[in-house]
């Protein structure tokens, strides 16, 4: 996040907050003690009898947070997400945040967040960066313990006969480490196990954090897990957990991870913070579990899709919109004036100096977003989300070209005033809310895959064309052969750009989409496309975050920012 | 543990008993609801300002469990440790029980276990070995964190100079993965990292186990990990932690899992169970933190250290003992007769059968062991953990055994009955403390690293001698020059026999000790001495019990014992 003079960093922002205990915000929201299982004072997992109990209860309406491509001006998502849930608060609504949970590679590495900025934040900040409930560390585990059977399956006498060769199955560890992308294991004879090629995906790229976020219950928990293709035998078969017979483990290992985690913001509203899947390789939404009982919980949920809405708000309609059989009520479109300009051609160093030709010629990305959530005929509001060194000049031709286009719009400042900065956008958002859709799919399952990623590359990024490579043409026939041409496809491909090639910004024209390899999911139960080669394991930086990391004498954390 | 058909598995005890709140708990000790952080009803960890609040409190009684060589056929130290502590405390006295966590490695692959067993059991017993508090999962992200961070450090100029062949700090793992013992990482190129061979330990083997559980404050978990060795540089001088200035961000990963666990038995005796590490390798005992919290809120103590007495109770009185500033005021001995009928001989598959001769044979390893606990000049009690298929004959033969060598000893049947089973052993043990004592060490911290190493070989295990191979000697040498010679040894044997030939039962004599090598632990403040190769990183049976694992539709596990 971008700092401004007048406001504090984020770290000394969250530590001065005073919170509420979170049995409170709980018992505010009709949860009983008996329904929280704490974790320290203010955070607390919603136990499946509470979940169980609600599940009859009226939903709520779903407010979806998405943004342009982002920049490395940054555009503020989470922030905006959890300042338009203070607001809506404020403006007396029964509100409710559901986001996702950072890594902890991430915060090591370059500090990347996802627990908001400035007055707009969950807390206990700290804790959510770091271990939080240990959900990612059960992720670790079960992908880890299931990685672990399948080699010990291999050297205790490969009953399954699979192919070491075609294991699709990796390790996964939540730190940036890229001496894990290419490894070989197995070495040292005989009685260490069989070698073959391997790596590391940082956890959170796991197939498994995909299914937690997806499942609706314990039940279909296990039931995807026992669906994930781990690699293929000697026949060229696929070979499933369910063969390996070790869904029930991994069940147990993910039981309590399941649950969503209950926070609060700066201002109290309470949020559940839960799950965090990648955006490119999977869906990049929060769980199922958290949607689902913060509509049951409130009457007006914000929630938040990855990247763009070019990969996150696509998925959101197309893959977890599926999932939780609901469809947002609204959608806003963050944007910021800084990264707008970068679309328009501003290089980043220069972005403090007033260019309304480059915001103006960044203005294609925001529309094309626009046309997107359009397309899909859903109620949207854009959300300017101010920076201090955004000039009024700037500002106004962004309001106007708004107005021109009947662009509902709402100016936010949450970032710097919190609950205050968010009023105008809430606004906006309940006049969206009430107006009348009814929401139109972009394809249906019964499309074939190439259908599915052809509709997705046209309609959504504007793509000429989509080309497919000689694997990625045999891979379709053989899984439409294996029975998975039903499943929807989750499109690998850069944020940066609407197309697959990451420098080209603003609004691209005339490309085409090349799909290189598909990787089936089928416990998360999609099909991923791979456009480029997406990297699934982070390295540090020369300088990582952690030479700055402390502890004071007191315990509390330093250098998270 | 060997069931009994009379008592129901450890699981279904464990799931019917009714545990009390763990603020109720808490409470009959002298801590307020602001003195813990609840993980759940039933767990919770202390916070630092109630262990700095208790710091001037008197010092209760500390009662060191440990026991003869391990068998096959089970000791019950664990459910020994557990039941003499509910026994204590139905004598009306303040008992207090600190002992370590479980590793989930072992939990998947051959249950071993560390929450003892049938009736005398720390709960709730899943959750301790699962996920518990994340303690291990926080270790596990320090360890690899450090990890990626040196080969990050390489990768990005090495400024330090580190020889990508001489670094000893190795990645970790919760998880039995026999396939990582040795691999080779950083494949694939120059944007990739730098490829060298390395290898995965399990979490418990790592350093960093070792230095939380050694650690008396936040300060000192500090100054101990940037005391780390991490490896050689091109000089062949060592590289630590604090030179690569990340042990502020180590610390701030750990500072949670460095506070104690607090939770009960099944009598509600309160228990803290903290830190895990390996007693090869490592010195094998629950943490500093947990043991000093302990002997602050209660009168009697009880605590066990790892495998038989000649590696976890030489540890315990010569590293831990020495970090406590405390020697035990009793020592428990435990033995089975169907233990020390396997060190007479008697094979596994017939230990239901009666055999006075074996088991008279065997008494020679439980002779050993005393004679090492006197020659420390501690008072001690000689635990016989009752199964229902030792005969009255077995029972008389070690009780006259016992009486005719003044030794004292407790029957005990914790394990069926509670604490009803562990009264005689309570009332026998209590008498030990009373006696008049005055500890004796084994060695000063200014004798040579070889003198240290002859006086544990001789007097502990019974050596005629100690050989050196000509790597070891020149690390002796070179240890001595960087100043490390007045640090006490951690010897990492067999725990099977008290020579370094796992197949040596009993009293073996007249036997060598071969040091193969030394590893620094600086961190931990010790030189770990291998004698033959120790396995640091298990692998999975064929039959791993993960495969029996499930939950129930209530969320309940299943298929742990």
């Amino acid at each position: 996040m971008t700092m401004n003079k007048t406001v504090p960093s984020d770290i000394e922002i969250a530590q001065r907050a005073a919170m509420q205990p979170i049995a409170d915000i709980g018992n505010r929201i009709g949860l009983h003690e008996d329904d929280l299982e704490l974790y320290g004072k203010y955070k607390a997992k919603i136990g499946f009898n509470a979940i169980n109990r609600i599940k009859t209860s009226q939903e709520g309406k779903l407010i979806l947070v998405t943004s342009i491509n982002p920049t490395p001006a940054g555009e503020g998502k989470s922030t905006v997400t959890v300042g338009l849930g203070d607001a809506l608060k404020k403006l007396g609504k029964k509100t409710m945040i559901a986001m996702r949970e950072p890594s902890l590679g991430p915060v090591m590495g370059v500090k990347g967040g996802a627990t908001g900025g400035g007055y707009a934040q969950v807390l206990p900040m700290e804790d959510i960066n770091l271990h939080f409930t240990g959900d990612i560390h059960a992720i670790t585990s079960a992908n880890n313990a299931l990685a672990a059977l399948i080699d010990n399956h291999i050297h205790q006498g490969n009953e399954l006969n699979i192919d070491p060769r075609r294991i699709i199955w990796k390790r996964v560890m939540d730190i940036n480490d890229r001496a894990l992308r290419n490894i070989v294991i197995g070495l040292g004879g005989p009685v260490q196990g069989v070698p073959r090629e391997d790596g590391f995906d940082i956890t959170v790229a796991s197939e498994i954090m995909a299914v937690l976020c997806l499942a609706a219950d314990l039940d279909d928990l296990k039931r995807r897990l026992s669906l994930i293709v781990v690699g293929y035998n000697y026949d060229k078969e696929p070979v499933t957990v369910g063969e390996l017979r070790v869904e029930g483990a991994l069940t147990l290992l993910l039981k309590d991870a399941l649950k969503p985690n209950l926070v609060q913001t700066i201002e109290h509203t309470p949020a559940l913070v839960h799950g965090g899947p990648f955006a490119n390789i999977a869906h990049g939404c929060n769980s199922v579990m958290a949607t689902k009982t913060a509509l049951k919980l409130a009457d007006y949920v914000v929630t938040e899709a990855g990247f763009g809405a070019d990969l996150g708000a696509e998925k959101f309609l197309n893959i977890k919109g599926r999932a939780i059989e609901k469809n947002p009520d609204a959608v806003v479109i963050v944007a910021t004036i800084r990264a707008l300009k970068m679309h328009g051609g501003q290089e980043k160093k220069n972005l403090t100096v007033e260019n309304t030709q480059a915001l103006e010629e960044g203005l294609g990305n925001l529309k094309k977003h626009i046309e997107t959530i359009q397309s899909f005929n859903l109620p949207f509001v854009v959300a300017i989300n101010r920076f201090h060194t955004d000039t009024a000049d700037e500002i106004e031709l962004l309001s106007n070209w708004c107005n021109m286009h009947q662009i509902p719009y709402g100016l936010t400042e949450v970032w710097g005033k919190g609950s205050d900065g968010g009023k105008d956008l809430a606004l906006e958002v309940l006049k969206a809310i009430e107006s009348i859709h009814s929401f139109t799919p972009l394809y249906s399952l019964t499309d074939s895959l190439k259908e599915k990623m052809n509709k997705i590359a046209v309609n959504v990024y504007g793509a000429k064309e989509v080309a497919f490579t000689s694997k990625a043409e045999k891979q379709i026939q053989q899984f439409e052969k294996f029975g998975w041409g039903s499943l929807p496809v989750c499109m690998a491909k850069t944020q940066y750009s609407l197309s697959d090639d990451a420098s080209l910004l603003g609004r691209p024209e005339d490309f085409t989409i090349q799909i290189r390899e598909l990787i089936p999911k089928l416990g998360a139960g999609f099909i991923v496309a791979l456009t480029g080669s997406v990297m699934t394991m982070p390295g540090l930086p020369k300088e990582p975050a952690a030479l700055n990391m402390d502890v004071s004498k007191d315990g509390k954390a330093e250098g998270l920012f």
